[in-house]
């Protein structure tokens, strides 16, 4: 059996949405900036994987920004209003769990003379409110949250904090990272006060090397990549016609019977959370139920490297991720483990299965299974 | 009859490479980062992807930078160049005639301090070489110019320009904006003496969204977008695996039998341009024989606007470009049409027609025929 667990990672690209690309590459190839008909075509596929978006997140087609992905999308949201907005004030605010999207654009913004505080979490991952708005000052133009953190799953209070921060300061702009909510919650940011939000294609079985960022109308924002003046000037170069095609397919694809699939993903994801609680040594990370995405689950096995760990469930057909992603030399920044409080010993011991729409019981089942003969055999032959 | 003459705005992505893709997003569709077998399939195809373009270039594959396409290609180029070696000098040379993803991130640098001096070129297009070597200084940290026009098709002499700027400012470093002549002429940047080389996928019958940029070794540049550390930190973001695995499919299709399939393009084109200069009211833009790229031919149609003849030949399933594209506001550019002299009258008048490997004799012929038929109906329509 073959496990496909590390779908907070990546994911398979549908396959409507593979077809559509593979179409549009063969057949409707031309460049949306010429003026005749192959331009027209293209140009058509881009203005329904928009309408599609803007249908979803009940925002203006307009307000939506394609990117070459995530990434390209904090960068853009980040480095975009802080230099469109410094006159206003150069602070901002992020938390101390955010992707390396979030944080490395945050440091070239402290090298440019812009000023970051980072915000401690509780032990579930969720963001202090009351620090949040102890931070909150004249010059703040900004704050940077993720929605669901990549790591723990853990859903962060993004409306509450909007409404907090907008009552201390009406002019604080509010980006939030839904790269890993985009798909699995449902996202108005209009009505949650949210400003600025990316989102990624291959989170949600679309395809990679693409994204959106949604700029509410009237927001202050510098184009980050020059050129052609591509989507009215905001984000220059030819247009991944196919790519956005995808990534509009694959998000109408995976909004429809929404609230279905999600309800039997919480209920996989707490049967799975369940019986792993249930093994020896394992301790859960983050949030649980609905506090928590219903994709990713976060587990510190006791004694055991998460890379061994890895390796044997890669020999089981069974694909998942180690826990701990931080990279960062910066002192603020501790990683969403160590942020959270995990114990030393057990930093290093953590694997994150995630989930996807189509993952099912048998396979939960099947991982359980292996886990339960792999784990004694892993503490037993450790060295010591 | 369906004739595709505008290749230098983006081609038809060919067969072999769309199917990899689609095959890549369904079935290989793991993270190159992620550390199990998935993973590993998906590094496998970058590898590969990194391997082919690096030995069409000659060049080592860890001096690949794949990016989202040529226009972030410029952009890092410039501005990543720019950042890391402004210790060294501000001073920055570029031409006339360059492409709106080379001027607009310059025009951004000059926002940052930088100065930039515009050269300019003959009446075929080509860089004024004495021009170059006065404008060279000490302090001179990069010269930006294209390898063929993109409006005319002219081919720039690099390697002469590279020898001298190299003689008189060891240096500075010189980058090359290769987007329309990768694919269409040989490329060895260090041959030429090229430090950074951009290119992009959708002008070689790849997929949109894709491109890569050439750094030489030791070549100080600061990366362009932040995030997970990916390709080495120079380019963060998940990788757009199936995308790039297209790209480096399409180049070494392109590139095998590349001397028979680029001496029958230049053929077509000769026999192209000269029919098309035996028709009433038309003259020629650029260069001719093999001082021009194999697929493009710009002419103005005296008295007919290129709107309107392009809006005729569409209606006879002829699809082409206006011949103009400059958009740019800033005094020092003009436009390649306004740089090499075009009288004014025939600014408005002048198409692109733009041909790939897979035009056809049959294809010009029918083009041919459409224009002499329809030139004297516009002339005559036209309003005095």
């Amino acid at each position: 059996m073959e496990v496909y667990f590390d779908n907070a990672a990546t994911t398979r690209c549908e396959k409507r949405a593979a077809e559509l690309m593979q179409r549009i590459l063969l057949e409707d190839y031309g460049n949306p900036s010429s003026l005749h008909k192959k331009g027209m075509e293209a140009e058509a596929h881009m203005k329904t994987a928009a309408s599609q978006l803007a249908r979803i997140l009940k925002v203006a087609e307009k307000e939506l920004i394609f990117t070459s992905g995530g990434t390209e999308s904090n960068n853009l949201a980040l480095i975009g209003t802080a230099l469109a907005n410094r006159r206003a004030g150069k602070h901002i605010i992020t938390t101390a769990i955010e992707h390396a999207s979030v944080y490395n654009p945050l440091i070239f913004l402290e090298e440019q003379g812009f000023e970051v505080t980072y915000l401690p979490v509780d032990h579930a991952g969720v963001l202090s409110l009351e620090a949040l708005e102890q931070a909150v000052r004249d010059d703040t133009i900004l704050v940077s949250m993720m929605h669901v953190n990549n790591e723990i799953g853990t859903i962060e209070p993004v409306e509450q904090a909007a409404e907090l921060i907008h009552e201390k300061n009406p002019g604080t702009l509010i980006h939030v990272d839904a790269i890993q909510s985009f798909g699995k919650l449902r996202i108005y940011p209009r009505r949650m006060g949210i400003d600025l939000l990316s989102a990624s294609g291959h989170k949600i079985h679309g395809p990679k090397g693409v994204g959106f960022l949604y700029v509410k109308e009237r927001t202050k924002i510098k184009p980050f990549i020059y050129g052609g003046g591509q989507q009215k000037n905001m984000r220059s170069g030819t247009e991944n016609v196919a790519g956005v095609a995808a990534l509009g397919a694959a998000a109408e694809t995976i909004y429809e019977s929404f609230d279905e699939k999600i309800a039997c993903l919480y209920e996989l994801r707490a049967y799975f959370a369940k019986k792993l609680q249930a093994l020896e040594g394992v301790t859960l990370n983050g949030a649980s139920g609905e506090k928590s995405a219903p994709h990713i689950v976060s587990a510190a096995f006791a004694g055991i490297r998460a890379e061994v760990l890895l390796h044997a469930l890669e020999g089981r057909g069974i694909y998942v991720s180690t826990g701990s992603a931080c990279s960062s030399n910066h002192p603020a920044i501790s990683g969403t483990l160590r942020a959270i409080g995990v114990k030393r010993e057990l930093l290093d011991a953590t694997v994150r299965f995630s989930m996807s729409v189509e993952s099912t019981r048998e396979e939960a089942d099947y991982v359980i299974g292996q886990l339960a003969e792999l784990l004694p055999q892993l503490r037993r032959f450790r060295r010591r």
